[in-house]
């Protein structure tokens, strides 16, 4: 059999070179339909697998019965790695062109597949913790250009350390959840004191974001090289941020509230083997990591990106900009190890944030701050629209995918759409 | 009935003056002895009141049915405060003196009633979400003495915002268990880069924690005049912070590897109500805060707070400084309404750390750092003992307590022994 008799399936949607749900993806998710309870499927093409029929029709793995009528992802998660990869294989064989189990049987499939046009998505796992990183030395630059000193963007701590901070969980929200604009603080250069008010700066920082599939133990760092075992999957994720609110609060303490109104994370978690044909060499790193960040495998990964912002009142998202994962400097196998090195655990679930994704040219940048030089030069866009920072009504759409010889392992699509701040006292 | 007889128990340790956990207390937390599973008790006297014995015997509120044979205290929190009320006034009767329901009952007393010193008790509640706040302003001003500018050393949104911080809630553990010294990044002052290795400046921070009691929903501001539906209780918390590894790290996002590695709690978690008897006027503050921090109530509590060092091979732990939770200059209140005002929501066992607790006096410090400025000052302990930091076996121990007239509502106490770093090549 060759490889493109082996990647095929018989649903012929995942056949198609755009798609960005191919037999070699089946990313996990979480959906309902009409009044149904939510329940894990996995998406192929334009539809979505039961997973929990397939488990009451005896055709998954022993170790995952039950775990699939779940509204979360977590139960199954936490299973480990050589279950995910027999659960996967078993999935790939099931659907796979020429096996005829699901294929030939009338009555299940029709019970088992699910047109993803009218599912429901929900938020796929449980997040015990989320932490975000800050990982594009682009990025970083631009930041500390903008706000610190243009001469020493990059701080002293930030080659040495993959710089992160602890999220909110609470606020972290699947794609297609209206974005409510913070009220906070802010303080303008004129006044002596802050005012109260509507955020005037909102703004997306793209990033990708992985899920932790093991629980490390308090006290016991988890190293570099054993990374593997602790990476489940990946998603899209949209950091919201409120910029005006954030250059006021986070000295000395870090941002807060100008990040914890939202996080937006794509529906579909793709799991770190559908992605290991597009793992690449390490980004070159100077100097050379502490022995704690030293690491052998290739842990940086090929992965388009992609944003696009539908203005109020637009009919279409428009793309402004376009980057590569594989730009960061730290990758997660650094992050994972930095996060555990003083003994910290982490859960199954956990999603940590890579950080803006910028790459070096203007039009690669991860956010509207750096687009628009904080909001100094904005983007001009179709019908003369202009935008420094996002308005009340507009949608932010980012996508992702790596581009294989004819096929693509996609991650969908992360969106929101601004919605205006609630009116308060202040 | 007099006041005094009305708050007397049929249990003969909860009448004595000295006991943190009077009739007036009853303190909520999860215990375990023997083989049992965890489930919900109450503290009082020298026993704990196992409330999922009483449940079974139909003595509590219908509305808390099943809740309480769980290791943890969500399920009943989230049931409400009239709720919690019905039930601590179901409580305090029938554990009053003259209640013969449960004291004349020998063998329902039998099974409901466990010695507390034989008893394991267990992290009370499941913690969606942990931040930490910062709203000491005597702690704010020692630690910008020393590490920004001594002339300057509140920052200026210090007075206008309750800064705080999202925090690491997997790392959240109860009193009594060990805290590994972690390892992390370190820059000395001549060295061109950071070394690697175990944190030399290990400190504690003497705080408080408040437990959320109601979620509330995405996008929607919880007011301060709202607060006290939102506060089921509070614990003592020792924030363990390492202070080099922070030094390091903090800028631009805060502290984190300094801080994540642990994070003890005591395991009572003593009710607002019990708290009731011991609010007091706000502290002033100048300025007037922005409307949305104003506040009505009297949302300040009068609660001593003692910190006592056992350093390795000494007998007993020796006290080293005192204060009150009074001096803080945010309230829980004030932190909750900031935490939301940007829509960030809440969740019901979300912890919410004071920051550190510092009086005006050098021996009201509530951290090592501030007691011997940054270890340059070390303590005298007995025996000749010093310490500048903590050393591997010292053991810290919180107390906290309400004095009323002739009884203490007490938290008892938040301890952890220090174990040393794990040997990791760096």
């Amino acid at each position: 059999m060759t490889q493109a008799q082996s990647s095929r399936s018989w649903i012929e949607s995942a056949n198609d070179a755009a798609t960005h749900f191919p037999l070699q993806n089946l990313p996990y998710g979480v959906f309902s339909h009409g009044s149904q309870a939510p329940r894990v499927g996995v998406a192929i093409g334009d539809r979505i697998v039961d997973l929990s029929v397939l488990d009451e029709a005896g055709l998954l793995p022993a170790a995952t019965r039950g775990t699939f009528a779940a509204p979360v992802l977590n139960r199954f998660i936490a299973l480990g790695r050589p279950v995910w990869r027999e659960t996967r294989q078993r999935l790939a064989e099931l659907l796979a062109a020429d096996t005829p189990t699901l294929r030939d049987d009338a009555a299940l499939r029709e019970r088992a597949l699910v047109p993803m046009a009218g599912a429901r998505l929900h938020l796929p796992v449980e997040i015990p913790g989320y932490t975000d990183f800050y990982s594009s030395k682009e990025h970083a630059t631009n930041v500390g250009r903008m706000f610190r000193d243009p001469d020493n963007a990059l701080l002293p701590n930030w080659l040495e350390i993959p710089i992160g901070y602890n999220g909110r969980a609470s606020s972290v929200v699947v794609s297609g959840t209206p974005i409510r604009r913070p009220n906070g603080q802010i303080k303008l250069p004129n006044e002596a004191r802050p005012i109260f008010g509507a955020c005037r700066k909102l703004d997306y920082e793209l990033e990708m974001g992985f899920i932790v599939g093991k629980d490390s133990a308090l006290g016991v760092p988890v190293r570099v090289d054993q990374a593997d075992d602790y990476l489940f999957g990946m998603v899209l994720l949209n950091d919201w941020s409120a910029r005006d609110i954030q250059q006021w609060e986070y000295v000395p303490l870090g941002p807060f509230n100008a990040k914890t109104f939202g996080t937006s994370i794509s529906p579909w978690v793709v799991t770190m083997e559908a992605l290991e044909p597009f793992r690449r060499d390490n980004p070159e790193q100077s100097p050379e990591p502490l022995p704690y960040l030293r690491q052998s495998a290739r842990n940086a990964y090929d992965i388009e990106l992609e944003v696009a912002l539908r203005p109020q009142d637009a009919e279409r998202a428009e793309p402004i900009s376009r980057t590569n994962f594989r730009a960061m400097y730290w990758t997660m196998a650094q992050q994972l190890a930095h996060h555990t090195v003083s003994g910290c655990n982490v859960r199954v679930g956990d999603l940590m944030g890579s950080g803006t994704i910028s790459g070096t040219t203007p039009d690669s940048y991860g956010s509207l701050l750096e687009l628009t030089r904080n909001g100094n030069e904005p983007l001009k866009l179709a019908g003369g629209v202009e935008r420094g920072f996002l308005q009340d009504g507009d949608e932010v759409v980012m996508r992702g995918w790596c581009q294989g010889d004819g096929y693509r392992i996609g991650f969908g699509e992360v969106s929101g759409e601004v919605l205006p701040a609630p009116k308060i006292e202040g």
